[in-house]
């Protein structure tokens, strides 16, 4: 069995970090699978995570640890680490995950800990960091295998055989190449034991193999293995050779990934969010905050516009706050539809008349219900002021319709000009729909009351 | 290669269809993967989408397509065919696949299809109906392959061999058992090669194997398999028998569909949404409006309540909507940031004193900085009303951290008494900050003021 809950755990490990039983920590880390430490790890501050991890003695059980870590505790580990010692847990680590570390830790670090390595192990690394970050070159592993098509099955057994034990897990195709190193075709481990050992891959191969390039953005990879339930996808170059290969575990994180990003990106922040300090997070909030904060002082000067409407009936103020809330609840709604609906795929760019068409049906519909709603409200509270209840009912469904609009076309058209919706959208959505809210609320007021 | 854009494909298929080409649109979508077929339908009506799929004549191909197809539109093509045919096409399904589409499939018509099936494969569906909505024994598939500990490699081969090409891909690991049938170990297809023939499974296998529980939650089986990088996780019941496996494919569905749905939640409708007509669509949204707008005209009462207040001061109203909108930014964020960390497990509930503390240093940071600006700013435009800039400069910094606070602890306390967040957070957390909000305002501006 796995845990569920690293609760109980939690408490004891803490329990005896404070007492110094550097032994008992040791053999409890010792029994734990490498993704529970790192799902413990996410719980415990750094000097925490330090004391655990130099009780772990085996070069080859940190690194494994070390790769499982979300890449900022291996950072931090990393760094405050002998350089020497650091290099040498590099080496076993698979170089998708000595990339992403590697990324994180300052430079000057790395440097030094790049000078104790190899050359091969530096090239190798470096390899990887030519491509740009969140391309398949990137994120791919180099550690795949393949075999010319005309090798046998017997053959190609026995290079299976060689391998060795350690990389059992990375093997889940065996990729095809001809002559020239061409990318050809593709088997299953499966298919060599159906055959006689005599035949040759080319003979058993499924030649409609499908690829990514280098340059191939991670997220369409991940669309790739999803959409064609792969268990790792080949990344070719310009010429067709085999570079590497992603593997299903690493597209699983990229998808919780992309998608945790979109949603707290929408509200004007980013997935590394909770494990930062306070003045961090201030500062990734601020600029979002900012924007809406300009939004809302042009609202302020609308509403200065209409002070002799407000002045004569102050009643209209009561409605302001409504009229804004809803609008800005629909609004925000059809943005995270919209957003969600691109990322995903669900929402094609050239169906948008018809999006807009419906979200406009919809707004309808709901600012016709509760305009009715309002316009009764009013009437029945304040029905000595003629008309007011006519105008906040018609405010509110002119202001939820507006707010369907801008929440449908802005991520839309920023989605079109090459501009991520999900950053951009959320403040200027909110302060549009509130700034227009106002103008429409008053403007009409002005026009039916005075 | 694979398609990444539909678009030019979409448009030659629609021109087909209406031209009425069924041979050409039967010879595009013969050359076609089913997933990217799946994808096409997407962006088709229903009556394109029958259109096409009337073209295909293979009873495989046409089960292939609709096990790949969104549920919804599986459901409808089947609905509208002749139910001896459906019958037979759910024949062809992976029963997984099977009870999916059957979930959606009205009674009488699932009724009706299921009276023209075997006994047996009535029975094979109907047993995992009887598990839970969202539990491992209702998503997993019975095809795995599991072997005695007592099989030798050599004999091991010989039963992968009989399960014939078809089911190739389904091979991920051997699952190895007990004399009484207890799962027992794991072996993946390479140790196979690796061992003499006469070696037992036993001597080979893997024996800390993970599994999972037929009513274990789906999000806990994603978690499990993502955790610990697996292609599957079997499926066992009380008594560690094994009944089925999950697959890596259908993991990445669920947390696709599960980021998905919290996404949309938030916002107060769901994953179906954009497959829904305009009226549909409102209902989904109209609950959601309605606790936003019963908890504005609170906002109101409150409002009539400070009458006296607002009619001297007419300015006051100007700065409502920015206190009430910065309030609701930093509240809307704090709710996302607390809803996606307890999905992700990165939130761990026992730190939550941590998590409210540090949310309020960054309200009291951000909430500082706008309300000395606010400050400013009243002075500057209206510093002929004494204290005018004190009271929505401070009203700002207090109606912000009110908002971090109650968008940090709603969430968490609907997750400890067990109500999804997601769902019920968004318009009690707006509408609350709202009237907050106006008390808090006009409070002070009353004290401060009158």
């Amino acid at each position: 069995m796995y845990i569920s809950k690293v609760d109980t755990l939690l408490d004891s490990i803490r329990k005896l970090i404070r007492r110094g039983a550097t032994q008992n920590v040791k053999n409890i880390i010792a029994k734990l699978h490498a993704a529970d430490v790192a799902q413990l790890f996410r719980y415990l501050n750094h000097n925490e995570q330090l004391a655990i991890f130099n009780t772990i003695t085996s070069l080859e059980e940190a690194s494994d640890i070390l790769s499982q870590l979300d890449t900022p505790a291996s950072a931090m580990i990393l760094t405050r680490m002998d350089r020497r010692k650091a290099a040498e847990l590099f080496k076993h680590m698979d170089p998708d995950d000595e990339v992403g570390i590697l990324e994180e830790i300052p430079d000057d670090v790395r440097e030094e800990i790049l000078s104790y390595m190899s050359v091969s192990d530096t090239e190798r690394v470096e390899e990887l960091f030519q491509y740009a970050e969140d391309t398949a070159g990137r994120i791919m592993t180099p550690n795949y295998f393949a075999l010319d098509e005309a090798t046998s099955v017997d053959e190609a057994i026995g290079e299976l055989q060689k391998l060795g034990e350690g990389t059992t897990e990375m093997v889940f195709y065996i990729y095809v190449t001809d002559k020239r190193n061409h990318l050809v075709g593709v088997c299953s481990l499966r298919q060599l034991l159906l055959v006689a050992p005599e035949t040759l891959l080319r003979e058993i191969m499924t030649q409609e193999v499908l690829s990514v390039r280098l340059e191939t953005d991670q997220e369409e990879v991940a669309r790739v293995v999803e959409r064609y339930d792969l268990l790792a996808v080949p990344v070719v170059d310009h010429e067709n050779k085999i570079q590497g290969i992603v593997t299903v575990d690493d597209v699983i994180d990229i998808i919780r990934h992309e998608a945790t990003e979109d949603f707290l990106r929408l509200v004007g922040t980013g997935d590394e969010y909770l494990s930062r300090s306070i003045f961090k997070r201030a500062r990734m909030r601020l600029p979002w905050l900012l924007v809406a904060f300009i939004g809302e002082i042009v609202g302020i000067q609308f509403l200065h516009m209409f002070n002799a409407t407000l002045d004569q009936i102050i009643a209209l103020a009561y409605f302001l706050p409504i009229i804004l809330a809803m609008g800005g609840n629909i609004g925000s709604t059809s943005v995270a539809i919209v957003v969600r609906g691109l990322a995903t795929g669900r929402l094609n760019v050239k169906e948008l008349g018809k999006v807009i068409f419906k979200e406009l049906g919809v707004a309808v519909l709901l600012g016709g219900l509760y305009g009715v709603l309002l316009f009764a409200l009013a009437y029945l509270q304040f029905g000595d002021i003629n008309y007011l209840g006519f105008v906040v009912g018609s405010s509110l469904v002119i202001s939820m319709i507006m707010a369907a609009a801008i929440g449908t076309l802005m991520p839309i058209i920023l989605h079109l000009i090459k501009i991520d919706p999900a950053v951009a959208t959320g403040p200027f959505v909110t302060s549009a729909v509130d700034s227009l809210g106002i103008l429409v609320y008053l403007g009409l007021a002005t026009i039916v009351l005075i």
